[in-house]
């Protein structure tokens, strides 16, 4: 699968900006270059060490297409592991394409999405679920899925599982000399340490399998689901809840802000928020469908909001109706949690409030109910301690690894069950042949997580969600 | 107006790439960024050379942020001529935040928008005209327009202008030189020699000030009318003009295609299509709305193409409708060039053919028709040359200086006046005195151009138009 032809491809995001940066890798990159590269010192790219920049143009025949700096990184020190140059030109989309269409001419080719991680790979620079952390990282929005992709890039989850499966490596290579001398009746592995061994690595894979809930959640983002008729608050409080996000965010001018606007960080953790209408009681058909529709979104939520403006509720027969609602919610959903939001409590008079208070408690006793007043930002602190509360993060907090990826948590399911085959293997002395088919088993699930076993259309598809340009 | 904190910004385009480039510049750039940058070979980054590259992590107390790359320039070597550092951090855009908040309590501040080019400027790397091609080169999308920002990056239009001055510097001493010895009658400046040379800064003045209609056009696109109802053609025309520009641009994953739409690169010279409805001869009010909406659109246009489908002229009445159409928008803008386009061409009898032929000649034989099939490309080619052939790309071609930028084109139209007061003064053998006033007054918008005069409003309207980062 390893090329050695040399790639070339947009490397910075795509659009106008100040500069950009086009890479080039591959055993030619750098003398390819060099014969676009007209240095102002004259200088021979090819003779430059590693790690050095140099200013000069980009020429096509007797065309200046740009004034440009050049990175020259020599193979094996550079991020694929090949000669790299990283050409940084002016940002004009012009000419960014006019560069890449010169290299293309000069005998580089287009490289495919992720090609330059797949080289590095192959080139040992990176071992698999590095160079999958890498894309995680690229995507990460929030403090927890980059906190937990650079641990994974910087290798602290593929060396946990490569020390067990080297571990599991000698215990199989003991028992195979076993098999050589079958007819000896002798046991070179020690079975006691081996069982030690074993359980160990049950109660890892244990860990790590379950982490993946919390990993899943922390990648995607934990939807929430918004009950709530229009003008309630819903905006006030999104706003409230994003208040000290959104200034890091406009702090940096240029920086996108569409996709945020239901999408909050609260505590380094990303909340995805689902509007939906109120659950009333009704004959009407249109409004049956509605609710129909309110449900089907709140079954894809992990929490549910009621948020409710407080004043609404002094109209008669409102707080009634709004029980009814939550209770008819909750059997629905048992098993998620609700938490009912009185918004606008700076309006409410003691005595509405102490006849909510009084009727909710009496109604159920395990509802969470908070009122809060969006607008004041009263209430909003309790609230994000609230949400955060549903996000086991303690794992996160003291630094365990966390499983994000399907394809890890696959791997990881199929290694457990081998390894508790072994495990019952022992328990029942099971003939050291059989066994040791289990333990090539667990040793192949090992593999595939950190790439020592792999094939190409694993490669292909983990390299394809990648961007172009990594 | 130099400041020497040092400024950080994003200077790649905003959103998710592989990698952004973080850019910081200043006297403290390097030992501000040296304080949270772990080397992984434990380089102190302040002992650096100039144009080296570093790998390691950008790390906040404890925490690591990223893996980046590191560029270090030292002063005056650096394209702001102070020390800068630039961070190579992976794209995604909460890391770019991270690390330029990061840097911003570490001591920088957000760059201003074109900062980072002013004080390029501020510090003798580039003159005004420079640093201002830098910001049309960076939104150049053309071949024409790229090739003039680039020509004037890199102080062809600059050299020029500089070259002009030095020369009328020359002559204005000579010329002070004669006050001081005003009693004495003497003539330092030699009056025919200075003769020629305003005559020949005259020349030059007045060829710059006549490109800079070429240059508006090149810079803005030159905006067609096209005159159609739907379903024309007109989609199918603009594609079949767009064909080859358009495999460029898919080469290159990730570009963005959106703002081509009405937008079209023909031989290098962007081409701005503005969609109009046909113009009916009519009494009804609605009708005489758009009607009217089409002139107003014509009017923002150089050029107007009537497309036509040929099929529909074999209805009775619709070629004579066409003929009262296009006398009438030839009635009311006389000065701009029609193109009248019979499309479907491959559909028409040649009996049809010959009567649209003979109709449009009989009508007015000054008027450009062409038969076309968008579909079938035939024709397209033909179109091409005659969109080119209203753009006069005689300067272009012949690499000569074309001015671009509206505040050279005042600039220049007040040298040129000044400079035409100065000759008339030599005609008319006015007092050395008043002539050192207007040679002065030359000097002056010069010297506005390249930047040797100017002041903190002017260089604040410039580079407000920059976008952050450069």
């Amino acid at each position: 699968m390893l090329n050695n032809d040399s790639i070339v491809a947009l490397a910075t995001a795509s659009g106008t900006g100040a500069i950009a940066i086009i890479r080039v890798s591959g055993q030619d990159a750098i003398s390819i270059v060099n014969t676009v590269f007209k240095s102002i010192k004259n200088k021979d790219l090819t003779k430059q060490k590693s790690h050095t920049l140099h200013l000069g143009h980009i020429v096509d025949e007797t065309k200046t297409l740009d004034q440009v700096l050049v990175s020259v990184f020599k193979g094996p020190n550079s991020y694929t592991g090949e000669n790299t140059v990283e050409i940084s030109c002016h940002g004009s989309t012009y000419i960014q394409q006019q560069i890449i269409q010169l290299l293309l001419r000069k005998g580089c080719r287009m490289a495919d999405a992720g090609e330059f991680t797949l080289r590095a790979f192959l080139n040992g620079k990176l071992d698999l679920s590095q160079a999958e952390a890498v894309a995680d990282l690229i995507s990460s929005d929030n403090e927890a899925s980059h906190q937990i992709a650079m641990q994974q890039m910087r290798g602290g989850f593929s060396n946990e599982i490569a020390k067990l499966r080297e571990e599991l490596l000698n215990f199989a290579s003991l028992i195979e000399l076993e098999l050589d001398f079958a007819e000896e009746d002798v046991e070179f592995a020690d079975r006691s340490q081996f069982n030690e061994l074993i359980n160990r690595i049950e109660f890892v894979l244990k860990r790590l399998v379950d982490s993946f809930a919390v990993g899943n959640v922390i990648k995607n983002g934990i939807p929430v689901a918004i009950v709530g008729e229009p003008n309630v608050g819903k905006s006030t409080l999104l706003n409230a809840l994003l208040n000290e996000e959104r200034a890091i965010v406009s702090d940096i001018a240029g920086t996108t802000r569409d996709t945020i606007e239901d999408e909050l960080t609260i505590g380094g953790i990303g909340f995805r928020f689902i509007d939906t209408a109120g659950i009333r009681d009704t004959q009407d058909v249109v409004e049956s469908i509605g609710i129909k529709k309110t449900f089907e979104k709140i079954e894809q939520a992990q929490v549910i909001l009621y948020l409710v403006d407080g004043c609404q509720l002094s109209v008669d027969g409102k707080l009634d109706n709004l029980l009814v609602e939550i209770n008819r919610t909750q059997n629905q959903y048992p098993q998620k949690p609700i938490l009912i939001l009185i918004n606008k409590k700076d309006l409410l008079s003691d005595k509405l409030l102490h006849t909510i208070e009084t009727k909710l408690a009496t109604n159920n006793q395990q509802l969470a109910t908070l009122f809060i007043s969006a607008k004041q930002n009263v209430g909003v602190e309790e609230l994000k301690n609230q949400l955060l509360s549903f996000v086991n993060t303690g794992a996160l907090r003291n630094n365990e690894t966390i499983i994000t990826n399907t394809r890890h948590y696959d791997s990881l399911l199929k290694a457990l069950e081998e390894i508790q085959k072994v495990k019952f293997g022992l328990e029942t002395s099971l003939s050291s042949d059989l066994m040791a088919l289990d333990i090539k088993e667990a040793l192949y699930h090992f593999g595939m997580i950190t790439g020592q076993v792999t094939n190409d259309e694993l490669l292909g598809n983990i390299f394809a969600n990648f961007c172009i340009g990594k």
